[in-house]
């Protein structure tokens, strides 16, 4: 039975679809259509390409083998018909037909379908502020764009540019047009935070002081009003305000705007159809990635799936999902049982020179999923300390308070692929609702080139049980640095008295210095201090990282002097996220 | 109560337990004993102190914090006794005593404990063949062999160095000698390759290859016979022979000899207590790491416990399980009810430029466990192929026939952290016994920078998945290259012309050379071939690295021409392990 399937769009699951089915069943009618030209490309890539890590557009769409995905490449190659410039119109479910219309000859048509997948991906927002629609004005969604974004560069038309949203794909672009370029560049974002999706604060404040040192400048909290200009120059400038309403507004003058507010699942055309459509404007699919019409198969960043954490429905576009997602559809279409049971939301992104990565919940997302989040923070080497080549690594692991279940892990650091390393080996942990002890004994490979015997992973999850535990109190360091700014407390600092005396010295009313191996001789000297401290006034603990001060913690528990907090992560934390103290 | 805790034992596994202890009860008496009188190193570096990454012995015995790990340091930081050059000789359980030896004093004693923990660690071999005591020969478990070693070789005593053993510890000893120092070593192992215990054949011969890229002589398959010299000179050479016996005897002149031939635990002094000694020589203990006396802990290298993918016992001398095991001890000690399970054997090297690393059972491993395995073995670059830094990385899944559980998984590529990111993904699932589906669905992070959109990881489970599922026959690179060479076999190479050119002409009766956009034009041409073949002699696919060939079968299988195997890992496979063919 030589069946016909039918796939909407032909960027990442669509081909995806097609390339396994035709492997898999050498008869089966496979053609797919997309209302572009340009097909089968790494959109995620268009960053890279502004920014020069990829020299041409072409190395987008082209195999590593350096062959063109284009149409003849699908049909003598793959074995299977792409027609582009046809948009499809309607689905007609019950004659099983798609309308379609031929964009360059100005004419419908219909075709056929016994399975149909919807591929159509998703669109980025355009914020309903006026000149969105102006020239100069870009989304980062398809190589039209991306080419039209490095071509006015190249050209040295652009020595401002405004970025609107500090997701990834903005963090990305505002790299690339800062690094390569030196384009002068302004992130405008509405939350308080960069990544507010995938990052807690803490993380994701690392990101931002990465930005600014590179010289991108940041501008949290504030809304976009309007873009101005007009259709022949273009945008000029973004009037922005900030978001408290306190500020007269801000212009920001500008040669490009990178519109990067988030995008929408493509989902009309199945809405139209009568599909089942979710909250988040995805298409609704089984774990089959069957739409609620079990010939219509939909997948990538159209549609929704389950998120397994916090086990509410999401969306994520991301060319690593819609892959995994299209083998699946291909086998199912061909009578397989293959299913896609969800996402933890993995997530990596290079900022300059640091790799940032994720999975799982923010304390955020976990507050509003139900659960009693508590997290540990600790700044690790990433490999072992005496290796030459070590950097600090900073990572943060969240549970659920009552069930001790793991609910998310966040890692930052200068070596991309090992804090990647760290993210990736708790993630497969997460759909499993395991308990803390499954970080504290996550069997990491070691040796001293790659890793610490007692694992900057393993550590993070020994601190969170240590947390659960009671053996370890802890203060927020952003809570900790106010605390500070406003004076009236008393912080132990055991690191060396080198390392300790200019702090003592700018700090003199708060800041003490007995480093961890004297703790023992002069002790009374700090049992005075901890007696002459309010009751509701605990006494703050630090040193370089947090281990040193963790231990002093205990000690100080065991001579029964129990109101003290731990800085999480220590003066490092600090270090990563706040300019120096001294 | 303030018990009296007695640890044996002053290198990982003891003082882990010991600090743990402390912060989480400060009145528990607490005394570690060490027969040596350098402690708290870490053994694993020693290879890294040699080859000059870490610039002093102190580095190894020093915290990040550069606080040396010594007697006055775990007084005063850690809150805890040591006693140095006090040698445990006898356990008298019922008394609840150790009878210790002053080493320095020449004295005997005995100490009290309420709780024992066995930390002993393990002892390097020496071979029962001759000369293995004498002067100049090392073992790597020591800073005093370690010093003696760096000492010799910087003053230029040495020229030429053997290396018995291409274990871990081996292989970078040979990679210090060679890498800094240039000296001349050839590596003397028993088995047919380098890390028999944790590599199939393909991994091990592309570290074998790097090796001798770099200069270190190999020796594979022979065993020592004896090492000549003095004791006034030293170890002068070492004489080996063919294991199959077939060679004379062979002399390798040396200047120094290091042995690394495995190591055994120390459990004499708990078989002579009479408490449970496992098949690999190492202490028995529960999952609560108590020893059949339940007032007695053991862990680290002297104790044994579970392989979770083979259910067999086993020991593996690693800093990270001795440090991870430590921390459960303590908990335990102190009322807790934590739980080691066991391990999946994680492990990962660095051999010069190149990082390795493997979790579960080997190809042989898994057959002597019962198992059937089935495997796959891709080649793909480790982050977006479009990516400038972009390297290749070779990945190796393993799972059973029947159940399709995934039993083990290996890696390698010039980027170490990366090649551990794969691994450590999919190490935390083996001990659930999943179904192959998990790794083709293995929700890793993605970002261009850090992973392809179908992650390597990914692609090795999916082709594991086509080859369980009859989509994907293939043939074991190294039988190709067999076969090859006898002559009668025919390759059909689906690579552009440019590429297959040269391979035409130098294999003209063997090879043929159809790019792969004009299979399907060119088809008669094969149809020809493959009809002409002897019914037990395939067709073999090859590509650069293994895709192609694949998606070749599936045309030629539509085709109904079945008889084709593809060559796993393509020409790329072939490089690794293999001179260039042409």
């Amino acid at each position: 039975m030589a069946e016909k399937v039918l796939i909407i769009g032909a960027v990442a699951l669509g081909p995806k679809v097609a390339c396994r089915l035709r492997r898999i069943n050498p008869d089966v009618d496979i053609t797919v259509i997309d209302r572009d030209s340009l097909i089968s490309y790494g959109g995620c890539g268009i960053p890279y390409y502004v920014g020069g890590d990829v020299a041409e557009l072409e190395g987008l769409y082209s195999t590593i083998a350096h062959a063109k995905r284009d149409v003849p490449f699908f049909k003598n190659v793959k074995g299977f018909n792409v027609l582009t410039r046809v948009e499809a119109l309607e689905i007609k479910r019950a004659a099983k037909k798609v309308v379609v219309r031929y964009l360059d000859e100005g004419r419908d048509g219909e075709l056929e379908y016994d399975k149909l997948v919807i591929a159509t991906g998703a669109t980025p927002m355009r914020p309903p502020f006026p000149g969105s629609d102006l020239p100069k004005v870009y989304v980062v969604s398809n190589l039209h764009h991306a080419s039209a974004i490095k071509t006015a560069i190249s050209n040295g038309e652009v020595e401002r540019a405004v970025v609107i949203g500090a997701g990834a794909i903005g963090i990305e672009m505002a790299e690339a047009l800062t690094d390569l370029w030196g384009v002068e560049t302004t992130i405008v974002e509405m939350a308080e935070q960069v990544l507010p999706q995938a990052l807690g604060k803490d993380m994701a404040r690392m990101v931002e002081k990465k930005l600014e040192d590179h010289g991108v400048k940041l501008l949290l909290s504030q809304k976009v009003m309007k873009i101005n200009g007009n259709m022949k120059n273009g945008a000029e400038s973004v009037e922005i305000v900030d978001q408290s309403g306190k500020f007269p507004v801000t212009t920001l003058p500008c040669d490009m705007v990178i519109l990067a507010a988030g995008v929408r699942p493509n989902s009309e055309l199945a809405a139209a159809a009568g599909l089942a459509i979710g909250r988040n404007r995805g298409i609704l699919v089984n774990k089959c990635m069957q739409t609620t019409d079990p010939n219509i198969y939909a997948g990538g960043d159209c549609a929704e799936f389950t998120n397994l954490v916090s086990g509410m429905d999401c969306v994520m576009p991301l060319g690593s999902l819609a892959n995994r997602q299209g083998r699946i559809i291909a086998t199912n279409i061909n009578g397989g049982n293959e299913q896609f049971t969800g996402s933890v939301g993995s997530f990596c992104i290079k900022v300059f020179d640091m790799g940032v990565a994720k999975a799982g919940l923010t304390v955020n997302q976990a507050k509003s999923a139900g659960f009693d989040p508590v997290y540990s923070v600790v700044a690790q080497s990433d490999r072992a300390h005496f290796f030459p080549d070590a950097d600090f690594m900073f990572m943060k692991l969240i549970a659920d308070r009552k069930t001790r279940t793991v609910l998310g892990v966040e890692a930052a650091g200068p070596q991309g692929d090992a804090v990647k390393a760290r993210v990736d080996a708790v993630a497969p942990l997460l759909k499993f609702g395991v308990d803390v002890s499954e970080i504290c004994n996550l069997e990491v490979s070691y040796s001293p080139p790659y890793a610490s015997a007692m694992d900057v992973v393993n550590n993070v999850g020994n601190a969170l049980d240590n947390t659960l535990n009671g053996n370890l109190r802890s203060i927020d360091t952003f809570e900790f640095l106010e605390l500070l700014k406003k004076g009236n407390i008393k912080v132990l600092d055991v690191r060396s008295s080198v390392q300790g005396a200019p702090f003592v010295e700018k700090y003199p009313k708060q800041w003490i210095n007995v480093p961890q191996d004297e703790l023992r001789s002069r002790f009374n000297e700090i049992e005075l201090i901890v007696k002459n401290l309010p009751s509701d006034s605990p006494l703050y603990l630090m040193c370089g990282t947090g281990p040193r001060s963790y231990e002093t913690q205990a000690f100080l528990n065991g001579k029964g002097l129990t109101n003290t907090k731990n800085v999480q992560g220590g003066y490092g934390m600090i270090l990563a996220i706040h300019p120096p103290l001294v």
